[in-house]
């Protein structure tokens, strides 16, 4: 099948994806004059607080960039597609963005990026700027151990929390403590009903059978737990939360945030119909949802397909969850 | 090919669906006690405020339910996937949000679209209560007459000009004008590169060879201008931009708010490319872009393609499109 995607040269789409989005949304945000693959915002370095950095590979928009902006990420550190920014970036990003009170990198746990970012710090620390890290490790049923857990759409939590606590004055452990508590709150699954599109090569990332799915596949095509014909909304997201509530327990009366993520191609009808029977299930078990947000938050470029996050809130998170920012992808008064 | 939907029965989606938004966004919107297929802010009726009413059909999320909420509309009123709703919601929505001052009917022309709302309003006159209808038509190709073209994306942009000028307090007939000066400034055109599924079929909507476009084509697969191979995105922006700038001129020193919108399948990185080449030729031109947003704001479910809209701005334009909203799917600070 032929790759039904608006592109020029494949191998121009990041720069020319950044070029675009410094366009569209440039009261927000602008590019490094020494960095082209770091999108800072406006405000940054904001005084007295601790810079945010976020990022890894393209192909997820609006994951990272689109959350650069006023009370959100100071600064989004963005690699070629499916593949981790380089050292340079990620300690370009420090530079631009420290206010004197050290950075946090925030990221979903991927190898590549791990490695990165870690020089990128390291780097910065040979600068006397202490930067502190927080890999995100949501995706429930990508291993046994939560630390070796890839991180997927509950980035978008974690961000959140601990942007909220850097924008309220809090001080870098705080901000680390903050996105450490959300992350160990935060458990995600996805389905996948179709391969993205690679545009370097024109083709899927990964075969898969027309009317199959497969559900707890990663957004990279990382293998799920089981593969079979597409199934309805109701069942898909009964067995999603079921490995969801297999991890995390909750019980009458706990508080949670719930993201129902597009991956791409699954449109908005598609995902409300999801969420009704992610709400319903919760509603069975007496837990009250704070917050919610139905579209494409973190995805995989055209890929079909959906992922459930929850995060279970204590005053604190909900509180961060709540707090205004402004950005091109998320807007909260 | 399967359809790549995440549903359950084919005709519950629309219930299913709005169930879901009402869940999903409780603290904005409620659906009418008597009436299913009208979803209201929870801030209406607005004392003192003329009441505006969007709606139309389903499978163009998030128009219309997702522009519901304070500062922007005040109900949505709800069709079967691209079928207009009855003349009875369109009544009811009359009636819960009508506040002493008439209300204003904003859809896009589609003739069954106009004959319902018709009724509604004559059901409402019948009641005492003054409703005036403003038709967005801005899909460039679909007629040489202007008011016989068909609404799309350009919707977003007439209706929320029209609903800050109720929100900052106009009377019927200035909110009408603000409706009719936005629409008469908004010109847009798109590009289909596959159709939508119709969950009741499970078909798509319309054939198209595997690797063509259609540019021109409409939300629900209305003939464009031109079939053939796609070609690279700056390439198609340029035939888009030439077919609205022949239909209305922009000069050297105009101001802008444009939006690059997904008709579903397109990521947001073949967006901001598509963006960057928009942007590229209004800057060669003189031309000022005062606001722009990049996603899917008037999809057709699952279509792959994309649209652009242009809307020529004066002062009292600039000032509503930049008034504060908070909607599900358009927040603005």
């Amino acid at each position: 099948m032929t790759m039904k995607r608006l592109i020029n040269d494949p191998y121009d789409v990041v720069e020319e994806m950044i070029d675009g989005y410094v366009r569209a949304h440039k009261d927000y945000v602008k590019v490094l004059e020494n960095d082209g693959r770091v999108v800072v915002s406006k405000k940054a370095p904001v005084k007295d607080k601790v810079g945010v950095i976020i990022g890894g590979g393209s192909g997820h928009e609006p994951l990272f960039l689109g959350y650069v902006g006023e009370g959100f990420a100071d600064a989004a550190v963005i690699g070629n597609i499916n593949t981790s920014p380089s050292p340079e970036p990620c300690y370009n990003a420090v530079k631009a963005v420290d206010a004197g009170k050290g950075c946090i990198y925030l990221y979903g746990n991927y190898a590549g990026d791990v490695m990165n970012f870690d020089m990128g710090a390291e780097m910065a620390a040979a600068d006397g700027i202490r930067v502190e890290t927080v890999l995100v490790t949501d995706d429930v049923v990508s291993s046994e151990n939560i630390e070796d857990r890839r991180g997927v759409a509950g980035d978008v939590f974690v961000f959140k929390a601990a942007a909220a606590k850097a924008d309220l004055g809090g001080d870098l452990d705080e901000v680390k403590a903050a996105a450490e508590k959300a992350n160990a709150n935060t458990r995600s699954m996805g389905v996948a009903l179709s391969s993205a599109t690679l545009p370097a090569t024109g083709k899927p990332i990964f075969e898969m059978e027309d009317g199959d799915m497969e559900i707890g596949m990663g957004i990279h095509g990382e293998p799920g737990v089981r593969r079979g014909k597409i199934e309805p909304a109701d069942k898909v997201i009964d067995q999603i939360m079921d490995h969801i509530l297999a991890d995390m327990p909750l019980e009458s009366g706990d508080e949670v945030a719930v993201l129902v993520n597009s991956l791409g191609a699954t449109p908005l009808i598609d995902l409300h119909i999801c969420y009704r029977r992610v709400d319903q299930i919760l509603e069975e078990k007496g837990v009250k949802v704070h917050r919610a947000y139905v579209g494409p938050f973190a995805t995989s470029m055209d890929m079909a397909g959906m992922s459930v996050t929850i995060t279970k809130l204590d005053d604190e998170l909900k509180q961060l969850l709540d707090h205004p920012c402004d950005t091109p992808y998320l807007t909260i008064k």
